[in-house]
């Protein structure tokens, strides 16, 4: 694990979301972006070497509509950049770590990603992410 | 703000918690710390120029026991440290932020800290931190 890549934060709408992170961090977003496979928008500010990720959900059966339902608006995950992902997959299963899905798959902010189960994880949604090779 | 300083991860009982996420980070703690005001106890990890910080509650009127009654173990804050906290709440507050407490206090980890309040920040609470000079 090298560093927190970023946190993703949970919220109903964007526009006002992004100003309010805008006010409070002190500088604009870098990047908007939908993922269509997780029927999100997102939109990334930089702080240090990290970022924060605003998640906004484009259906009613997105991920981050039911977080949203059961929990409210707030911070949905923490993710952590990693130099191998599917070595440290390997490494975590060997723990006895329980992941989501078994392969990573595409995510924002040119990574590939994959999530842990916060079964696992003392509720904590953990995310890895490896940044892709130009 | 600088950087996220660290992310304040509620747990229940510290002993398992800590060989947890020692083994997802695949590293070992560096510091523990009670914090008297706050009646919880700290565990740090370092990843990157950030800290994962384990908070578990000391008794039963603790922030921390109320959040995971209400809310259950998982995330509870993220951290940002900042150059000048007295410039920066007022920073804040001009933007329309409200704060928990009027004064910044003492906190773990060698800083003193204040918190918004969640309310104002999209359900996120944020703590601001500003390293104590020796």
């Amino acid at each position: 694990m090298l560093r927190i890549d970023h946190i993703g934060i949970a919220v109903k709408e964007l526009e006002s979301s992004s100003k309010l992170f805008e006010q409070l961090l002190g500088k604009t977003s870098y990047k908007t972006e939908t993922v269509e496979s997780e029927n999100v928008t997102t939109e990334f500010f930089e702080i240090g070497e990290s970022k924060i990720e605003l998640l906004v959900a484009e259906s009613e059966d997105s991920p981050i509509a039911k977080f949203i339902e059961k929990k409210g608006e707030g911070i949905h995950h923490i993710a952590f950049e990693v130099e191998n992902i599917e070595a440290e997959i390997e490494r975590l299963k060997k723990e006895g770590f329980q992941f989501i899905a078994d392969k990573p798959k595409q995510g924002a902010d040119n990574k590939i990603i994959c999530f842990l189960h916060p079964k696992s994880t003392n509720g904590v949604l953990v995310e890895l992410c490896q940044s892709i090779k130009e």
